[in-house]
């Protein structure tokens, strides 16, 4: 895993990827009391980064291997990532989903071109389920973060923001980034360390359930107790990926963590002063960046608004919060 | 008022005005049975397009008359382009707003710099107090849309469109934009005749506020009955501009109109699939190409959101269709 795979990827998915913007707003700075700049992910194909990841996975394999299909465990962003980056290489994909996942999220990876196969978590092995059918077809398994290739994919939205904080001269920044597994922390931390070695990537998460901070402080992998009980569904995964926690153990700074009432509050701030949609687990860096300033250096901080697949009450929750 | 004032423009605000992208949604080419493209000025500085302008008058005077400041009248989306267009260059701004004007959009404006002045609808002229500051500070009058320097700002909008049109190779497409006094559409309407003149730019109103519309329809400049009653009130305006109408005669395709529902539809519908926060005046062209699609010709439709600027409610009121 390294930078010329991340500048490989960013090859492949040129043009089909969306370059996207870095924001600002006053108000924002001024709560903050520094510059904020937000990559704003959630206006990527599929409204999250994930798509980066799942196209850089999908053109790197050999078009044989391609041409029988892949297929992902997820009933979120990366499901939705996959099922495009399939789409748009012409094959098939798989998603296995477990059965009460919400019917939305099914019919949007359908209508992304995918088949669903759904499972029941109680009686049924969503590996087995998956070893089945990655035989019989001869599909391939995109996984969500520890995979070289995804991490890759990931990394080139860090060398988009290597190549705006350069333009814009910002050489003393933290670049706060929603950290589930680690892939998009790990690519972006590897994309900086090559081309603006003086930001420091750091991984943002809900407070309870901040695995990757505590591992990054302690040297080891630490587990989260709990999976579930967090709005920040997306990013919460059980523990930092083999791949990803030792290149994030190299090259970041400590993480942070931020509440539920945070998160809210900057997903109601996105909207008034950004004009975007950031979803739950989207929003924790930019919480970070608004609410725990003390917890950061620099005169400028760049934050990853990673995704945006939020359903209506959630964001309407939100915005009571102004 | 010519295309080599718009690329003039260009040139000035390069760097400083956002270069806004093209966004898409394979959902949303299912509801208009054609590819839909966004132009999201709702991501411009301010939220809205009218920073373009703001911006492009503001840099087309000369340093001493800047130097004393400008003045504008207006409570909405102007006034914040023009407040931030001038602090940008060091100079002051002078927002008339009548009193009863929502308390954040005062404070929004004071926070980029503005100096706010209220008057009283009822008892005090808005001119004549416009023309007494002026006259008493050197004040230059920034009109919203019937002024060249703001058509060429907009028109820059237009450039854009133009270019990424022409990289995705679309030949054959209307360009609708939401349409209130006509700046934006005359100087989107100038743009594509010069860099992508098989595009038609097409201005999209409210229902009974469609004074563009009818203007086109009958060769004469209407007006509209009412000034209020309709949740777009960001494109309302007593009737196309002196300046603006003979270039949209000139070069427009017919207009279109829809209904409030509609347009709270296709702001849920941008929120949904691209992300982005739309106002009801912004969400007005992305509502004709959604839900007018048998009035709209080619295989592909480019719709401008022109703002973002709506506040929570009004969102939450547009999120309940969903």
């Amino acid at each position: 895993m390294n930078i010329d795979m991340i500048r490989a990827a960013a090859t492949r998915i040129e043009g089909h990827a969306r370059r996207t913007p870095l924001l600002s707003s006053p108000f924002l700075d001024a709560i903050a009391g520094r510059r904020v700049w937000i990559k704003p992910e959630c206006l990527q194909h599929t409204g999250s980064f994930k798509f980066r990841g799942g196209y850089s996975a999908l053109s790197a394999l050999a078009p044989d291997v391609r041409a029988k299909g892949v297929i992902a465990f997820s009933s979120g962003n990366h499901a939705q990532g996959v099922a495009l980056a399939a789409a748009m290489h012409g094959t098939s994909s798989v998603i296995v989903m477990p059965s009460e996942a919400p019917q939305l999220k099914i019919e949007n990876t359908r209508a992304l071109g995918a088949e669903v196969v759904l499972y029941d978590r109680a009686t049924e092995s969503r590996d087995e389920i998956g070893d089945r059918l990655s035989a019989e077809r001869g599909l391939t398994l995109i996984k969500p973060y520890d995979e070289p290739q995804v991490i890759a994919g990931q990394g080139t939205c860090g060398l988009e923001i290597a190549q705006d904080a350069n333009a814009l001269g910002i050489k003393n920044a933290d670049v706060l980034v929603c950290c589930g597994g680690g892939g998009l922390t790990a690519g972006v931390a590897l994309a900086l360390e090559a081309d603006a070695p003086t930001l420091r990537a750091r991984p943002a998460e809900p407070q309870g359930f901040d695995d990757v901070a505590r591992s990054l402080a302690s040297g080891t992998i630490k587990r989260n107790a709990a999976l579930s009980g967090n709005i920040c569904d997306a990013i919460i995964t059980p523990q930092p990926g083999d791949l990803t926690f030792p290149i994030m153990q190299r090259l970041c700074g400590s993480g942070l963590a931020v509440s539920e009432q945070e998160v809210l509050r900057a997903m109601a701030h996105a909207f008034l002063r950004l004009k975007i949609v950031a979803e739950p687990g989207g929003a924790a860096a930019l919480a970070a960046a608004l609410f725990h300033g003390d917890e950061i250096e620099g005169d400028d901080v760049i934050v990853t608004v990673s995704g945006g697949n939020v359903d209506p009450a959630m964001f309407a929750r939100a915005l009571e919060t102004l």
